[in-house]
């Protein structure tokens, strides 16, 4: 989490302040639950709630306390008491540290996914806005990195706007892995807190009950969450790479947007470099990275360890501000992006036509030559072009054995780009379900 | 994928002879459906089923012509000729190889999962069965592995169940992610095929329809998959950690049935080692690992690349068979565990009666002690248990602030065992929907 | 890299200010040389360190200009130069910005490398101090969790002693593999910047030549460095899962140190948890999670691309203070252990004398029984002590056929625990160079 | 392993046989140490070797008799047994299965590592000669996929020398640290074997001894040589890259060897596609992937678990096995590589000099412009070229401003492609030791 790549309102989720206010929430419903059910006095919830609500938590009291007492929780509590004054001791009664710390994690974590599934709105939106914008612009489709058949510009956005609607999908999936709330105490037993006082928190801040918690709320939930996120940053590499490499030199079909003043390199000025893309590609190998730290934590000894805090104070905020970020980054990389559907039709027509081959080999066999032979047909008129030395269509019209099987127009027919899109409009209705 | 390892139902999925079957019925049916809008005579697609379906594929033959012809499908469809005859010129027609190995992936991917769901219902099973045989047989929870307050064992297969179930959940989602077919030839543009031929292989083959496939099924799905089972094989590794715990010689509480003629140790006869649960704890460890190189494949150039293959070729058998097989050895470590509840009892009582300071803490609160003071009474007398220096209830009977606050009655109240379970029918209720 | 697990002296080398600082020593350094060289005026170079030397450079404004040019190399220059005057246009003569960065990378590098080896010997000189005061301390051995032979827990130390000298010879390696300088222009051809250049560059700050540097230092280097740092992660976690498992409660071998005030749990005040070795796991998983980014950094395109940056910007300062954090920790852990050795005999004859059942293996074959035999006769003995029915070398003794190989005397001598150290003294030989 | 990706030489080490040999020869190298030092009868050492030198293990045999005793190396010794006859009662004596286990393991890991290194020499013998075939084929240098200046085919080949260089030299430590031989009995005390076995059967096997090894040959070792073999296999896909970026359409500046044949495409004939260094991609996600479990490998429980087994299983042979298919495929795509200087220079010329920019920049700034001021004319120059309106020498000698400082004389001067290439010997030199 470094200043360079994190946006403020996700990094708040993080800051320990935020923790404080959420950890004073879950006391305070409990304390509600606690008075209702009538382990502690109605005065005292209410006193907790007066104390706490507008305080102004000080961090680095806090932080003070806990280097003496070594416990995070137990250094809130006493800073806490500092507001409540002597009902204090009603505060966290028959409850374990778990019940606060992971519940206030999971809070953590669904406010973060929140924000997520707010930045993906924001890439589908800019990814819908350019689909339609390029719906027919013609590009190449590349197998390899090799020039294989015509496409648009507005079906690669199409496929990157499905697999974002998928991490979409995914992003809610993953939130409901970790909306859930524990107040069960020690080793998870309800021994010394009524299931009530859970039922009580959940619902008062939006979570579903943890069926059974053994102290922790088992990290399952939150291995699936940070796989989820790796998964769509992943997607996110995959569309940075497209732009990275529709930006080469050689190929210059578009290119992120570059503000004035912005200097592109220190010594060759003209050189436009696809910055923001290449550190989407960076930031993807870190989102991944905390995938297998998080796989690991699941694995706590008996009804718990601690040794997963240590890895999710890192990973945690980590993971999220990043994808944050680049989700973000990517959104406007894309609304910004500058496409030169001129280039396109430049590299389309490199081949000397040899992009239809496919269409001709086709074409051959329906007129009745075996697949083998059409193969070899197309195949000894493609090399040629291959090598600079000739046109294919061209070449394909003197080819004896050719034409046994079509005529001149029949061959140049085959040549036409529009009927590698008559199915554009079906495809854009499966994705955006419009077209 | 070793022997060892390997359970043959899994396996077979594998085998190039199911690979080939399946990208015959994939032909097939589009065949069929191109013979429907009349892009190929009926009268081949029946040749095509008639010469195919019962067709015995020779493996060896097709490795012999792709290792000239160095391409796979082209192998396929060459050696498939020889079955079908001339009328094999109709097969394939308008697709690409991509629509054949891409939607046979998935079919594989889906029956995998069909198997690891049903393997996690064995394991499922199992921890009901343990659960409720042992719903109320006390042992000691402990947390960072210390005694903390006492559990029930059934309660450790409860937590177990909910993890399971969660993961079978998620397994259910993870294979509908993946059960997607596209035929929709180069670049995915349908240019040479009509959609209707994808639309009539995915129902023929119980598969949905691929929104947009730019050639490649786009790999976000199968990132998703094997994270999914990373998440799984993470769970079974926590409960097997659990168990080679239990087996520890000081605790005693469970061990893996150990069958008649097993030698446990070259050197040391009587030892009975958790070589199961330990062998799960390194399967693990590989399960997870095929989850970097699944999410690294999602990142493909342009409408395709070939990288993925390699990579899928190996970590796709290995990931699935490996968690087949983890499961299926984890149902049985459960069926057939030992479970000496008399060593449960033996360590409950291990510490003089300290696990029951929770309960004095919190008494001593409700006598209106505050919490500080409360702790400080706790543990001054625990302090002297730990150290073997006296009996804990005893202690607190004769400590004259404590005395303030409880009678002996009141003290002698707070070891009492049952307590801590009278939550646990809530619990079965929430796990099992049934207590 | 979050302020708990932070050391002030590692997380210096990372501020901005220390780049900055050896910005400008490679800047001038690379002046004097092109000044010798007579490319650029020998009082430009002097003017260059008379600017620069001292110059409080402010980050703040660097920042912003960097946020107008965004170029961080262009910025720093921009911000020099506002020191140097006009004598500023000298600097940076023919260099290119991965110049300057890859070299200032390498110095962050080899200077935290240098901390991790004085923080390896903090751990080896603790490890020494215990392994001897411990040298014949009897603590039972164990494989898979169980009791195996007597060992000492000296032994113990010395194990973790090797294995953490080879994890500073390790570091001394990567050190190596990362002291390297690269001032070689634009895609790494000289052709604007004399070899020589370089040359008293990397004299000047202690590091060798990068013989082909294609503008960027090549990260199979800084993935060699990386991956060495998980590897000693992983060794800090083999050792802190041992303390953890001796810390447990049937265990309790030994226990992490606990200062006056420190509160083990917020609601069992007896409980005294490993919570510095858990807290060590954890974070080991963290630094072995840096791994494969670095190593997925190495793949740049071309002479270079920029997607390495943003990924070791979070990892490189991670991963390094992550870990001196670590071994710090550890080293205090283990300078502070409680070790109990009453507890460790208590534990060593649990299993009633089971654990010399491999010397009456070995004894009875040498008295001229078969293997096959020896290990029958040692395991229907061993089993009834097993289960808690008796004595292991009483019912020896009282074992016809065990008689028929060995007297009373000869199987009594068998449970010698001093013959299980006889090579005690020539381990700490091996492993200490004294003993 | 898959049969696709799997030379022979490296998979034979990793069969039954292989391991079932090597066991035997430390069986009967420690039999000769134990008879030399008189614990068994010289004869008995004799027979050993007699019965088991020449024996034809019957693998099918040890897995029948290893599924009843379920112990791998019993299920050796009771088969060795059958050739040795009674005096197999004094093989093994003192020693533990893992002597076996672990000392066999690493002569594995050591002869896989003889192999990996005898193929990168095989790449470096590739390298060279491409390099020095191509010494002076001009061809841009590119920094983030965009052209930046001129460098040398040979220049490329020159920096994967240097890199494989490297990697070489870490598979030559990766072999020393697994080049170790544990023979230390029970828990490594030599309490029931002298420490003069382990030394015999060190120096007969060409190890050196393993100075503490508490039974297990510590995993750290291991891990280090695993992690290497991923920073080779990310070189290698560094290499991998640069071919397949190289390959693409607009570039095709070199192409891998495409034998007569081989069929690119099912449907696209013409199409060459870069399917080797594809395949070299997925691969090197693999090797990567077998890093982390190996790390956490390093963390067995106490004197040692069997967890890492499992694993190990499955990565050594996985690991070594593709990366001994990589390297080899790599040399043979290196050596047959299609080179096509006239494209190079087509791609040189296609900026209209613009990559000249940086030489004018520094020329600008030794004619006495201002960094700042020099920056602002070449990019003002640079601009309209990069538009696609106008040559940049042209413009340049146009510029009143750019006429201040230098003649068009000096600026044609900029333009001289050799400029570029003047400092190739020295990096050859550096690289290859001659030029």
């Amino acid at each position: 989490m470094i200043p360079r790549y994190t946006r403020p309102e996700m990094a708040s989720i993080w800051e320990p302040l935020t923790r404080f206010k959420i950890w004073f929430e879950i006391e305070a419903h409990a304390a509600d639950a606690q008075a209702e059910i009538g382990v502690i006095p109605k005065s005292a919830a209410a006193a907790i709630w007066a104390g706490g609500k507008e305080a102004e938590f000080d961090v680095a009291r806090i932080d003070e306390i806990e280097r003496e007492v070594k416990h995070d929780v137990i250094a809130f509590l006493t800073h806490l008491a500092e507001f409540v004054g002597p009902e204090s001791r009603f505060v966290h009664q028959g409850m374990t540290s778990s019940d606060v710390l992971d519940t206030c994690f999971n809070v953590q974590l669904v406010r973060a996914a929140d924000l997520l599934i707010a930045d993906l709105d924001k890439v589908l939106a800019a990814l819908k806005k350019r689909a339609f914008e390029h719906k027919l612009t013609p590009t190449i489709g590349r197998s390899h990195g090799i020039h294989a058949e015509p496409v648009t510009f507005g079906l690669k956005m199409a496929y990157a706007y499905a697999e974002f609607s998928r991490a979409r999908a995914r992003m809610v999936t993953a939130r409901e892995e970790v909306a859930t709330c524990a107040i069960s105490g020690s080793v998870g037993t309800f021994a010394h807190i009524d299931p009530r006082v859970e039922e009580h928190v959940a619902t008062s801040m939006g979570l579903k009950l943890e069926p059974i918690s053994t102290q922790v709320i088992p990290r399952d939930r939150a291995a699936m969450y940070f796989a989820t996120l790796a998964v769509v940053a992943s997607s996110v590499e995959r569309l940075a790479i497209e732009f990275r490499h529709l930006q080469r030199t050689e190929v210059l079909e578009a290119e992120e947007y570059f503000s004035e003043g912005q200097k592109g390199s220190s010594s060759m000025p003209h050189k436009r470099n696809p910055v923001l893309t290449e550190n989407l590609t960076g930031l993807a190998r870190m989102v991944r990275a905390y995938v297998t730290p998080a796989l690991e934590n699941v694995v706590l000894w008996h009804e718990r360890d601690i040794s997963h805090s240590s890895a999710e104070r890192m990973l945690a905020p980590d993971a999220t501000v990043t994808l944050d970020f680049m989700l973000n980054r990517l959104a406007g990389v894309i609304d910004k992006l500058l496409v030169y559907p001129e280039n396109m039709q430049g590299n389309l027509d490199r081949l000397g036509g040899l992009i239809h081959s496919q269409r001709l080999l086709t074409a051959l066999t329906q007129k009745g030559c075996s697949r083998e032979e059409s193969y070899r047909l197309v195949q000894r008129n493609a090399m040629p072009v291959w090598r600079g030395e000739g046109d294919f269509q061209t070449l394909l019209k003197n080819d004896v054995d050719v034409k046994k099987y079509m005529s001149d127009a029949e061959i140049a027919e085959q040549f036409d780009l529009g009927y590698h899109f008559k199915h554009v409009d079906t495809i854009f209705q499966r994705v955006f379900g419009e077209s």
